[in-house]
């Protein structure tokens, strides 16, 4: 039994191979690489039974995940968040099998922990001291952290318009934090350039192949959650996209395992913002890449990537399942997020009501039906983005009475 | 096997018992009420064993905790948070074997969620359909979100210094919502009033005997997560102090289990601001209740209550335990705050952070020895606090060199 049953890296694109014992970023064509496990040994080893006295964190996978020595596991307690039923909000969207895979529920507030925590945990196996990447907000803040924790500096670019608090969390890792007038885009050349001159270890988005690792396990925990009978669909906040090409391989490899016995992969889908919608633009021509969008806009800033160098993957994924690509109204996404706090009590991020936003419109198209299971996926919590909600509410004195009527006490 | 194995309540201080059918508040003799569970039946029913099948939730502890039936059970997944080994923050203040229990990884991102979730699944099975708090934030945040999931109706009141992201939370939930120009303290009269006036349920701190159920689950955890071997000492920011109050509880339970195998129980430390420590200055006098600290400020504004009305349930749990109070410069607070995110990667709260500080101060006084563990609350996520962090990040134009240096790169 061996702590990892990794077996090599390889391009899914080229199909080259190379060895898991050295620093690796895109193949040489220039593709994202990928982890391959020995599956065929893991499925004699391995049975979902031993997983039962396990931690409910994401390392309780450790046979599928990248480190090998349990030593350079760097972890603050990350996965297995809740998958909570949404009756009343199923209910007002007729869907009653609905669910809410809550990844608010994390260390930094946002699922990019997972990526972080396994990408950080290998690059420490590696032997990496100094890392560096461009953001959105939420990645360069759990990389910044998890690296802080591993005794890793890191180099931080983000947009001006990227969430405050993210800037806070990058700046009180000691991260070395910049921000650009410009878009992830333009930090992501600021971030290449200095890492052909200082030899940083580049960790953009699918630029090292262990985040998609990191990310895989939401798929890993829905189907141990429902007790390895998978969803019938399963619905993904897309910018990067690197969380649906994770859960697609973890459901893959479960596969292999003989743990689905045979079942249907749920249809995956990838939910954009009109705003920025390049991946829903490739799907309905039925093309394999997506083509970069301009002037991308959309308040749901972690989607708001206008060209993901994964595209190929996320399409991919989306075919073989026989998902979709859907983009949501902006103005909508605010409502929907109001509308999941009123009937749930989540206080859900602006990607994650676009999501939810995706499955009611999906609904009503009736490509959803009523009896499906339907796995949302929230990818963080509303409170890392405080300005969304805009609130107006009465100030009184001390010894005022409470303007309350009869129709606020039920 | 009941799923509760509640059995009446009960005041501490006057020893009067109460039905638990009703509805209670404060007891007549106006000390708060607790709940007793026939922990001598439950003893023979339940082990420790039983427990490793459960999910990772408060829930998983539902013999010990007041709701008689699962369908009233109004939960987001909250409990079983992360308790982390903090090698480099030990290392850093000659504690080697700290723990952090991190409350921040919860729905709500505060610790509040424990309390706000048994105390609401309690109030729908008494049939409650309104309640109303005065609150500094967290606690009104978390309590008008899961009302909102249980669909009751919530009226809160909050001082407007209280942070704003805890405002967005409860507007978002559909609560009636209040600011007052004042302390909390107004914000309770002005509640008292309205629950006299609407018949509203009133879960003000203690004066519902629920919440604290939902607290002590963390020493429950706290002494799970050790496999039921007790730390040396356990520091709690203390405010209301409903935790501490809580954990005591919690872990006589255990003994009274018989889980706890004749282990002493843990030192339980009250942690303050020094501009609000009304809890220090009576167990410093060896008092048995405190008295009401006037003008008190910290910006750790979660423990700015300058007279807590479980103290004298507060100074017990620590001469029982042979704990101590200790209050922590104001001005120390933010380093500290720093301090845990560049060594641990954790973005604590800024009463966290005090937590940290005082066993620091604790081990320097040799109050704590080196060798002891010891476990520190950290109450809430640093997130929900976006102004503490002051961070000052150098703007960059798209296209410009990162300014950095050998020194950056290690």
């Amino acid at each position: 039994m061996n702590y990892s049953y990794i077996s090599h890296l390889y391009c899914p694109k080229c199909l080259q191979t190379y060895a898991k014992e050295a620093i690796h970023h895109l193949c040489d064509c220039g593709a994202p690489l990928l982890v391959e496990y020995n599956l065929d040994q893991l499925a004699k080893d391995w049975k979902p039974t031993d997983l039962v006295q396990r931690k409910p964190d994401l390392w309780r996978y450790h046979e599928l995940l990248p480190v090998q020595s349990e030593e350079h596991v760097t972890t603050m307690g990350e996965g297995m968040t809740p998958l909570l039923p949404m009756p009343a909000l199923g209910e007002d969207m007729d869907l009653p099998h609905l669910l809410m895979k809550d990844e608010g529920i994390i260390p930094t507030g946002a699922f990019k922990a997972r990526g972080a925590a396994v990408g950080v945990s290998k690059a420490k196996e590696l032997g990496v001291t100094s890392l560096a990447m461009p953001t959105n907000g939420n990645a360069g803040a759990a990389w910044s952290l998890y690296a802080a924790r591993a005794n890793i500096s890191s180099t931080i670019v983000m947009p001006v318009d990227a969430p405050s608090i993210t800037r806070s969390e990058c700046a009180l890792s000691g991260a070395n934090l910049f921000l650009v007038n410009g878009l992830i885009s333009d930090a992501g050349k600021m971030v290449g350039e200095a890492v052909q001159k200082h030899g940083l270890y580049d960790v953009s988005t699918l630029k090292e192949p262990y985040r998609i690792e990191g990310k895989k396990t939401m798929g890993l925990e829905i189907a141990e959650q429902l007790n390895w009978q998978l969803p019938d669909v399963i619905l993904y906040p897309t910018g990067g996209g690197v969380g649906l090409i994770g859960i697609y391989k973890a459901l893959q490899e479960l596969q292999a395992l003989g743990w689905l016995e045979g079942q249907k992969l749920p249809r995956l889908v990838a939910v954009q913002a009109e705003g920025c919608a390049p991946i829903v633009e490739a799907w309905k021509q039925g093309k394999t890449e997506s083509i970069f969008w301009e002037n991308s806009r959309t308040q749901a800033f972690g989607i708001n990537v206008p060209k993901a160098i994964g595209d190929f993957l996320i399409l991919h994924a989306i075919y073989e399942t026989k998902g979709c690509a859907i983009a949501v109204e902006e103005e909508a996404i605010l409502e929907e997020q109001k509308r999941v706090a009123r009937l749930e009590g989540s206080f859900v991020c602006p990607e994650g009501a676009a999501t939810f936003l995706a499955a009611r419109k999906l609904r009503e198209e009736n490509w959803i039906k009523k009896d499906e299971q339907v796995v949302v996926l929230n990818t963080g919590a509303g409170i890392k983005y405080p300005d969304t909600a805009e609130v107006e509410v009465p100030v009184l004195e001390p010894g005022d009475s409470l303007p309350l009527d009869a129709s606020f006490v039920k």
